[in-house]
């Protein structure tokens, strides 16, 4: 018999990826290691940056190749996870899931789901149970129960509060340097670090820079420089990493509070993944860490996890539990 | 002798004033009503904005214009006061002046100053010392000394620290209801205010409203609807005016302490001219007044002005006042 596969996709807005597994025996333990059969990856699937054609074109071809480089075809496929950013309304999961059905046959699961799904799953092997925190070029907190209820909190950009996020924290840190300059602030080691970065001889030259161009990614690029200066003990940068911890964490704090993910007594264990730049600066100030301290006076049965594996294979995972859960459940029926 | 003039230009982004004054005699106090000829309007003239061929022609017709109203000519052009958004370096004030002086010959005195001058100016009469504070929908401090030292503060724009501008605090409102949405804050009225207002049915709607526009002008047009949530007592909306206030009073504290506009026991009597809808809006809760307040604490000499007359009117009092300088200086040394 051909070897079944599921399809597991991280589509971003800077790159998609597409991991192609081997459909392992569900009264088995997942094999460790996982059996990766093929890693594909493309450009932009974010049908909101590139218009939905692109993006569909991007994704059938990145399907096409994981299948390729793993010997597989389409018909050995069992189940397919699309994890993508922009994917925020059951509007846009219902169009994706009909354009997949147009590739995929009736018995081939698909699922459709936010971006932070994967990363969820990537830290859980597949289960969708406790809460994922996300802060790269921006943040998202997003949490599910077992009986699957959600919530999610803050994911709304950088004008609507995403202040955790590498584009809050170096535009906070951009804004220090010019009250520093204007008598409005401290003075800040961020003032010389930042313009030697950026090649600039004034803080007045900082406004030219920050509006000639409106990507979010190109002004979150800063963060090693706060992070830097906050290592060396400049107060501004303490303050805006602070700010930014406390951010990160209400976040967090607000889904798991609305899903009762700590039980009644608020002292359950649940999971907290942790992905992102944000979370994974390892330097001596550490924003993960103070954020799962800042977490743990709430919640003290937080459990953090930073995952091991990347968001496409969480989505394969999240493929797989489901397929074993529905396999459980029709041989408990039958 | 054919009548003298002066021209007084407020270029902005939103449109461009001229007004065409009488030259009145240098011995006599300025008369009461202002000798105001003629006044044009004309779109926009920020070359930052449309361009340098366009902001030249809008410029050129509107001045033109005005000329024509007021039945003189351009022979009849003692000076001219440009007060322009836009001109924030030496570099721009040089091109405009290099323009001018193409258009008008060498015995015409030429002023090219940022807009904040032409309001200050509107309040002091002609008289370039003291502070202005303009919050419209984006917001800046600007000092001078009369030993001719001057000093800004804020007007780096929404993401570099413009909090307590319309835009500033129309964006903090928005995110306010996002948080309360999501969990992260207070409940508040500004909720239903503002999806009535938008006709949005949902918070999460307005995530899509905020970013399919860059426009910062139609984020700060939410302002009336703080101001009226925190007159009926929303916490919410409360807290972000007193923190616009803050930020205000901070801008405006600045350039007063780098100055020293207020002398060395900091108790000295300094201008202070305010102009823009964040501090015009004189509901109970009146940002101006509480702004002033806040001031006045560090430095109790400080004297509100709300300006009477137009920043356009201010740019010709300021062109006024020089020539006036100007034949005081040639009569004493004659």
């Amino acid at each position: 018999m051909k070897r079944k596969v599921i399809l597991g996709i991280d589509g971003g807005t800077a790159s998609t990826v597409c991991i192609c597994m081997s459909l392992t025996p569900f009264d088995q333990p997942l094999p460790d290691p996982l059996p990766i059969l093929a890693r594909a990856v493309a450009g932009c699937s974010n049908h909101n940056s590139v218009g939905e054609s692109a993006a569909r074109e991007t994704l059938e071809n990145v399907m096409a190749d994981a299948l390729a480089k793993s010997r597989s075809t389409r018909a050995s496929v069992q189940a397919v996870c699309l994890s993508a950013s922009g994917v925020d309304h059951p509007k846009d999961q219902h169009h994706i899931l009909t354009w997949l059905r147009e590739i995929f046959p009736m018995h081939v699961r698909l699922f459709v789901e936010n971006d932070a799904v994967a990363a969820l799953s990537s830290g859980t092997m597949g289960k969708l149970h406790g809460c994922v925190l996300i802060a790269g070029t921006g943040t998202i907190a997003y949490g599910f129960t077992e009986d699957g209820r959600e919530a999610r909190a803050a994911g709304a950009g950088p004008v609507l509060g995403d202040w955790g996020s590498a584009y809050g924290i170096s535009a906070q840190a951009l804004t220090a340097v010019i009250r520093a300059n204007d008598g409005r602030g401290l003075q800040t080691t961020l003032t010389q670090n930042i313009l030697d970065k950026l090649n600039l001889s004034s803080p007045d030259e900082l406004i030219g820079w920050t509006y000639s161009d409106p990507s979010w990614a190109r002004i979150a690029a800063l963060l090693p420089i706060v992070v830097s200066c906050a290592d060396a003990g400049d107060l501004a940068a303490i303050n805006i990493l602070f700010d930014a911890v406390h951010e990160l964490a209400s976040s967090v704090k607000a889904v798991v509070a609305r899903l009762e993910l700590c039980g009644e007594d608020g002292k359950d264990p649940f999971p907290l993944v942790m992905v992102g730049g944000v979370l994974e600066a390892n330097k001596r100030w550490d924003i993960g860490s103070e954020v799962i301290n800042c977490i743990s006076k709430d919640f003290p049965g937080v459990l953090p996890i930073r995952p091991k594996v990347e968001p496409a294979v969480g989505a394969a995972l999240l493929a797989w539990s489901s397929l074993m859960r529905q396999c459980h459940q029709e041989a408990s029926t039958s």
